[in-house]
């Protein structure tokens, strides 16, 4: 399996996403302003390993502080958080791992500075750690959700390179191997997550894969050749409403309408209780020029005008199943996702 | 209005629409091999326009022949007209004009070849002639169906370029432009005609356009901000089931989801009554090179596989009206289908 993040030589690894399939190249992080910069620029993308690698940024933003007051310590911790949390709006799960990381200072008051960081970056690895065993359970649940001889398409990158390693999405299709028949792959304009990178995790691990533009999904539906359609989400509101990669809100009508299942499969870290609906949830506009050019190649005419926006909201009630570490919550709606959020939180691993 | 074939200096000119829209370059056919291999490559592209050139092609394979039996030449014709609509499969405009053709011999048995020769370079341009009038009919009878202040999306490119110079999806908005907000164009993947073309089209006539990803009208009509989808044809079966550009059967279940109505429009030489449902439609499939590479930037791995038709089939159902050059055929099936194309020939104009 792919190891999207790792902490190496006293300094974290990624993969820069945008070289891929081409290369396989890993780039040093060694400052919040490489991690911001990293998450900013897409080098990793992903809303589990944005969280991860948002964790190490606290770290790396505050391993080099000289203050051993605990006040001044904390007013850098904020500002180190405020801007790792801007570099990208939409996956809660960066608010959630920054979240976690606040919390380790708050309750190493009594500790001194040093041993404050010790425990910082102890628990990125842990975050790190946790990942890699959620997205295996995610796996193990969502296994039992399929047919066997089943043909799944999926959509954008849920995948190794979106988490610690495993994936979300394409981590019940790698635990559910022996039952898959084929997986049709979005590429998922404009970034084109799935033919770069999804494609790339599928053909390495070789799981039978076959690339489509995402608008001819809804034909090979229509003949019958999908059984079934497995995403991940950036961000679930308290009532089940996914934001998720632009293009999933197109995939669930078109489950609907040709009634086959549609799941979303994400750790419990990127429920957002506070956000009652999909409607709240903010939605990333991105540059012009990623429709408008690929490498050097001009794809359109310079004077026209380009709407990108980089997720879609899907409404709860076109969701089968949100897959979670804990289990499926079928049809999601408030009350079943408050009774698999108020589990108690210890993982069963 | 961009003039997208033309008879010049004893020879078609046509558009390289592939150099669009970095740059507008006509390039001169002088044989049927020319014709075949600008429609086989798609220097030309959409069904009327096809069958414009195709019908050229026919004159340019025969006119230096220098038989002057009337058995021979028909031979040479068969065979000039086999050659020709083995250029692309879809678009029965292609078979509709090479058809016409042949009826100008069968007219002529009485005439000497030469004669015969004018009259195909004769109906040539008559069917060029012809277009252009249908093609303002269509959009005279879609104003009809917008309301004043309407957003439209639309898919692939049914404009100017896709016709000898006025367009049937963009016709009807070029008539009504009056009515018309703003028009979203899907990119249309693989091979970008709403970007490189439609977009081209709607800047060069000052329409406001705004270009998005195939994957994004789902959202956008999720927020209630497009009233209607006008897409163009490549075959219509008798019952109105719609072969068109991949991707537009999508965005008919879109429609049907979000309740707005979609529209096709297409002259009458697009239905083929021979057929008579969708499922007998013969569906392109295209070079897997088309997904994986743009220019010379690679997308996807070598080794992923891909699945590439050129088009996709609507159902009936869920086409609200089908606009042609002699009226709109509202929820069309067979008998209203039959009901405007048993109308007499003759162009009211």
């Amino acid at each position: 399996m792919v190891e999207t993040i790792r902490w190496k030589g006293n300094k974290v690894e990624l993969i820069d996403q945008r070289l891929l399939p081409g290369r396989k190249v890993y780039v040093a992080c060694e400052s919040d302003k490489d991690i911001y910069d990293a998450i900013k620029t897409m080098k990793i993308r992903g809303a589990p390993a944005i969280g991860v690698a948002a964790a190490y940024g606290v770290y790396l933003g505050l391993r080099y502080s000289r203050t051993k007051k605990l006040g001044v310590f904390e007013k850098e911790l904020k500002r180190t958080v405020s801007y790792l949390a801007s570099s990208r709006p939409t996956a809660v799960n960066l608010f959630w791992a920054l979240s976690r990381m606040e919390n380790i200072v708050k309750a190493g008051r009594e500790m001194n500075i040093c041993d404050i960081k010790d425990a910082l970056l102890a628990e990125a690895h842990e975050i790190l750690d946790e990942d890699n065993k959620i997205c295996r359970a995610i796996g193990r649940h969502g296994k039992q959700l399929l047919a066997k001889g089943s043909v799944v398409l999926t959509h954008c990158n849920a995948g190794g390179l979106a988490t610690a390693s495993y994936g979300t999405a394409l981590g019940v299709i790698f635990s559910s191997r022996s039952k898959i028949k084929k997986v049709f792959v979005d590429e998922t304009r404009p970034v084109l997550q799935g033919a770069r990178l999804t494609a790339w995790e599928l053909v390495t691990e070789g799981i039978p894969a076959v690339l489509i533009c995402d608008n001819m999904a809804a034909s090979i539906l229509a003949k019958g050749e999908i059984d079934v359609i497995i995403v991940g989400a950036d961000r679930i509101a308290a009532n089940g409403d996914t934001a998720n990669k632009i293009g999933t809100y197109n995939l669930a009508v078109l489950a609907n309408y040709h009634k086959i299942p549609f799941y979303v499969a994400a750790p419990v870290s990127t429920f957002d209780l506070a956000i009652k609906s999909g409607k709240s949830i903010p939605i990333e506009e991105r540059d012009h020029s990623e429709i408008k050019k690929i490498g050097e190649c001009c794809l359109a005419p310079k004077k026209i005008d380009v709407y990108n926006p980089a997720f879609d909201i899907t409404p709860a009630k076109l969701i089968t199943a949100i897959i979670t570490e804990r289990g499926a919550i079928r049809s999601p709606n408030s009350a079943r996702v408050k009774g698999i959020l108020g589990k108690k939180k210890k993982l069963k691993v």
